[in-house]
């Protein structure tokens, strides 16, 4: 009689060069894109509406692009990160195609680098994972790297392999989704007029608005996201660990944020890809999150001449509106308000 | 590098005949429908079930009245009511079709009526409303009047325009959707077996049953109206202001309040007309909210002979339930439960 | 001028042989399927994915087995429990097909036994609730069994019926949905290796997890299955009540507990027979659930080869984890931490 309940992998269960084929596929659905939409209010008119999809030569809404990711970051929970510390960074996300209602979604994950920490007791792992539709087309991959623990502090260390990772994607590796036309686009769905040459490198744009979060918000989306963290979910065992109280997925911030950038991004169409991301602090429900946004690069993708990419940097504070723009202090300290930190390209009609 | 956040339009902004063209289109999908079900616990047979709007001549299940409602609202918030103090009122309202999940819905508004207060620092704005579908087909339009803000006080008025509107529509401007079979309806639908002859003018009903609103709950279902209203999301904000927390969305209370009243008035199938409301009073979460109605009128809509439209006043409480039907006190003071005041048709059987 | 609200049936309401026909078809929906996956976090692979279900021989994912036992369910209790003191048990619960969004549910029960308590004030009632689709084929049933106030205590008892109950379905009595190939079942997508073959009767399962519940939770949860029992909706009157605060639904724990099952159960794809239920302690919000099962017996259902039956009895307990199977003591009484113990047939491929 096996044991039936699976503990998840520690540090020594990973060895360069598995591939981890994620448990539960799903579906997508409009419910899926309705919840998450209420979860988080945004309001981009091509997820929001099938004719401004098909104006623009899809075949109808798209679900949100974070949406898409969560579902596959979840999917990976049991298998990478069930016994991890922290999650320490992502790089080379790179969304390949657009998700639509009717899709069922499947992951996998590649081992790409094992480093033990000094200490002994615990070690990164670096994945790549892929997200993948039913006609086995890539949606989206990226790289994350996260602390875990060891099963025995006395399992003798693997070689360290730590995969070289490009600080930011180029341009021209960013995918725009096929059969796109961005001459379609109106800027009437969005109530803005400005489109990407209006956006100047290292310009600032506050978000305004702040969105308090609740216990069962993040929880109805995490669960959306059939992410299991445990941290998530029990207040039970988290009222005696470390913050007292549950943890919110650091997702759930990373929608938020995006849905705040609306209010100055209202024109960013699709997220391109991820070239990193720190969840700098905790948030808990109470807190009110607010987000600025910095212009770090603009390009033209590949064969692209009527759409471009900005690459921006979003950081989410909370209970600390953004008009002052917080960031780091001189010693390099991030501003105490501070809980996400994140480095990714959007898409944007000329 | 021009501003990329709207502040809003300020009372100076408004200027008779504007049409005001609101963004972010919007797909109704069986998502959002399963959500606002699940929101306010509505059992109206038509909106719940493909089989019985199918009986009736319609091709699916429409989507609930107040869900349409709240949808074309929150488009108008950006654009009208940002920068208000106060929603004022309502009037004309009018469901002129139903909304199927799959119909994309747009709004847009013209300025009606402008007159600045005599304070000079705030003005009254009126707009007449129109949601439409992807068929350019009007579905709803109501006029509102807020009260806002002058961006400079010194501002000189604007010429005065009261629009004349009509204290309640009459029986025969009510609109019984197209195709509809009354004679099929069947009451084993609604467990009930009132019919609009069985109503009577003057006729008080208690809709017994309360339900208390949580936090998560009126964020949520804001959210999915995508109405930006900061009161309602903002507790930060909020914690510093007025009341020293989150202000619920007055179109949650109606929505509440429609739900509520399916006990004693089931076979009401559709709203058909709002002819003016109030919010008396703020709700707050963590109030429970009872409602009761009272017949004002009865008509049958032009050229129908087997559905006939009531015209009802349902006034919602908070923490006061309604068998003593609160209302007003002899010196025209509202009862201090009183939260909603809704005067409106809607559509039922005989 | 009628009374038009209902203040439901009393025990002399009901007579033997009653058919009672409940309100309100449902149309379920992607969106219903979708919210039910955020409330409780459910991976088993057929309700999370059309692929999955479609290459098992299945038009598309099913949902839920419990989401359509509490629709159904939520049906009856206008017309049976209205007046209900307690839900004192379950039994001889069967499904019988799979629901699939788009199908529309209705439910009927049979008046099938009545005793008054030796008080006199109140009495138990017996029904047999049958839900079925559009079709009129039967999706589940079940008897269930409520204790209901007497509307007055002078009324003279009716004869005893009290029908005889299996203490639990045989494994020849349980169906496997029409046209479900369990050969083609594949472990990959729970993650998980064991199959029916790897069970041993007698042997226990700690699902490991824990899920703390919400006020908003159960309360969108309970509406979306338009169960109107007041004491989970109403806090003004329930703060005034026995807890004074709002109970949570009976059937939320058990959509807990089969969601946390998972963990040691993934392979378990269908839910066929509900032997009996007993919600042994109530729930409240802030608790957090844990759950774990016994496995009492197995079989294999008739005409099959390729999928067995494992009776489980599942026990959920609140704010303690069940490492331990917490359960009943030597006198009998059950562990003070228990809120559930539910006995059931669930359907797993060899």
């Amino acid at each position: 009689m096996a044991m039936k309940t699976d503990p998840g992998r520690f540090f020594e269960d990973f060895n360069i060069g598995d591939r981890l084929i994620h448990a539960t596929p799903r579906t997508i659905t409009t419910g899926d894109a309705s919840l998450y939409l209420a979860l988080y209010g945004s309001r981009f008119a091509l997820t929001s509406s099938d004719e401004a999809a098909k104006t623009m030569g899809l075949a109808c809404a798209p679900i949100d692009d974070f949406l898409a990711f969560h579902i596959v970051f979840g999917k990976t929970v049991p298998d990478v990160s069930i016994n991890a510390i922290a999650n320490l960074g992502y790089a080379e996300g790179r969304f390949l195609a657009p998700v639509f209602a009717g899709d069922t979604l499947n992951a996998t994950s590649d081992v790409i680098g094992l480093k033990e920490t000094s200490a002994g007791d615990t070690g990164i792992v670096y994945v790549r994972t892929t997200g993948f539709n039913q006609h086995k087309v890539g949606v989206i991959d990226y790289v994350r790297w996260v602390l875990v623990r060891k099963r025995d502090n006395a399992s003798p260390p693997p070689s360290s392999v730590v995969p070289e990772l490009k600080s930011a994607l180029g341009g021209d590796e960013l995918v725009v989704p096929n059969g796109l036309n961005p001459r379609a686009y109106d800027t009437s769905w969005s109530g803005q007029s400005a489109r990407f040459d209006d956006y100047v490198i290292g310009e600032k744009i506050d978000h305004v608005d702040g969105m308090t979060v609740e216990e069962s918000e993040h929880q109805i989306a995490t669960r959306l996201y059939q992410n299991t963290a445990k941290v998530h979910f029990n207040l039970y065992n988290e009222s005696r660990g470390r913050f007292g109280k549950r943890l919110i997925y650091g997702g759930h911030v990373i929608s938020l944020a995006r849905a705040l950038s609306f209010n100055g991004l209202g024109n960013a169409l699709f997220v391109a890809a991820i070239n990193g991301g720190r969840h700098v602090a905790p948030l808990f429900a109470g807190n009110t999150v607010f987000a600025w946004s910095e212009v770090l690069d603009k390009a033209i993708p590949k064969g692209q001449t009527d759409i471009g990419a900005l690459r921006l940097r979003t950081r989410a504070a909370k209970d600390h509106p953004c008009a002052d723009f917080p960031a780091e202090t001189a010693d390099g300290k991030a501003h105490p308000s501070l809980i996400l930190d994140l480095d990714y390209w959007v898409l944007m009609p000329r």
